[in-house]
């Protein structure tokens, strides 16, 4: 007979939350810790962690079995001891779709109404009236159809845009999406859009996917927005594009390198709106990613099939 | 017998615009005119004018018939010279509801996520990374549902957004308005609302009926958003509720005073966002409007009933 289960939880929780997480694995010994690397005797036992596992850490815990990401997107998570490893990774993917999704619209708007020239105008108490575009009419493409990327559709739906999605795996179709292309239609689907939004994950498919020939694919008119993961944009590729006005603009949440160093280029640039990795950092999201966390503990102390399990190779 | 109809047309059309009114307006002398002001000879003998007419040319208009006001809103048409008439006045209703709806839609996400804060860690390169609100959850409350605060409602629904409406006259219900609330219900209306946006038009009803007790019971967390006309708040009452916090923030594309003069105190308040009634203000807008204008010319010479017609009383 083993032992009650140990299950570890890293990440910064206050009382409250420590007491549901708890309520939610009756029986088993769960431990609050700062970090792995600081307990290496309770890596050593623990059933499952909460808590992304450096590659070292993994080695050493013998009786791991589970291990939940908190974020949504597990490209950091996925390291190759745990693609080699037979430990269950799941994710809190969902968390933070409808408020990325929101985000995502934000962004899109603000680019097609040239809103940073509104608020230099009211810096500047300047009455600044001038004709600007809307989003009923246009087309936005969407690259990922996860949680995000249909949640945006239904409100680009309600903006009376035509909307086009691109996804990897054959799905069923959507009501709030017009037409599904394939990757090997990259082009002609970027070709199609007055925006193009990618809500996808970093996977070993998506990364540099933005290359220079992709950026060539859009309109000159057409704006790129990306609220996911950087490095699914080649930077150097997007740059030029925003630079040479190859592209019309850019709204960025999703960086190739972050915190975005203070001397990116992307800053600066008159086209580009940049917001710092943001656009889920909402409490309801947080509340969410407990409520998965919770709902995990105990379905893994009940032995039950977890939620959110991530495909390792797929990548998300 | 009479000669042919003479309708002017005031403002700018450039020549495919005017072909196309004249195209509408078969065996009807059209002319275009600059002002009225310069023509009295045309004003005298007109049948039809689109365009604002002052009163003492409204005088002069022995044989008219027939204004068609180019704006949505009809205000500053409802002269006290019109509303004695029996001129037919028609408006531009409709030509800029869409656009309207995105702009509130705009600014309610500008006030809920602080964009200013990341425009401004923008311009200083500075990874300013903050917990914001989602509308996700949220109430709106729309002032007014016409064809703005009705697509308006439909886009909050798209949010995932609990819709409140107000209007003076009963109506049907609608599927994106969760309870529609009367004039009596006011205060109870302000107080059930994460976000006020009003759409309504300018009329003697409307004049300041947001007013100090009107502020005072919204909640301190609300954000107030006009998008219609300036006026229907009373500016200092609006002024004091914003700058004691009574209410969290506001987003104003109408103004009491257009332009907003340099020196009032809107432009400089942290928690608003100005722009320059500015919020329909597209290629689109400007095309339906025509649209309308050409319908009416059509109807106009057939002796068919005219669309857009204003209920002078009502004020729209």
């Amino acid at each position: 007979m083993s032992g009650p289960l140990t299950i570890l939880v890293t990440g910064r929780y206050d009382a409250a939350e420590q007491a549901l997480l708890r309520r939610s694995a009756p029986g088993a010994r769960v431990e609050f810790v700062p970090g792995l690397a600081a307990v290496p005797e309770l890596v050593e036992v623990a059933d499952a962690i909460a808590g992304n596992v450096p590659d070292d850490l993994l080695g050493a815990a013998r009786r791991l079995r589970w291990v939940h990401s908190p974020a949504a997107g597990v490209d950091t998570a996925l390291t190759p001891g745990m693609l080699a490893s037979d430990v269950v990774l799941t994710s809190a993917t969902g968390n933070g779709a409808i408020p990325l999704a929101e985000h995502a619209l934000l962004l899109m708007m603000m680019l097609n109404r040239d809103v940073p020239r509104w608020l230099r105008a009211q810096a500047d108490r300047r009455w600044d009236r001038f004709t600007h575009d809307e989003l009923a009419g246009r087309t936005v493409g969407l690259f990922g159809l996860g949680g995000s990327g249909l949640d945006l559709a239904r409100k680009a739906k309600a903006c009376h845009m035509r909307v086009l999605g691109m996804r990897r795996r054959p799905g069923p179709p959507d009501p709030a999406v017009d037409e599904i292309l394939g990757p090997g239609e990259f082009h002609r689907f970027l070709g199609a859009c007055d925006f193009v939004v990618v809500t996808a994950p970093l996977t070993a498919d998506t990364r540099g996917v933005f290359d220079r020939a992709a950026f060539e694919a859009m309109r000159p008119t057409a704006f790129f927005v990306c609220v996911s993961r950087g490095g699914i944009a080649d930077d150097e590729a997007l740059l030029d594009a925003l630079r040479d006005r190859r592209i019309a603009g850019a709204g960025l949440d999703a960086h190739g390198v972050e915190p975005l160093p203070q001397e990116s280029p992307f800053w600066g640039l008159p086209n580009v709106i940049i917001t710092p990795h943001n656009g889920a950092t909402t409490e309801e999201t947080a509340r969410r990613g407990l409520a998965i966390l919770a709902d995990n503990l105990g379905r893994f102390c009940k032995g039950e099939p977890l939620r959110n399990i991530v495909d390792k190779a797929a990548g998300y």
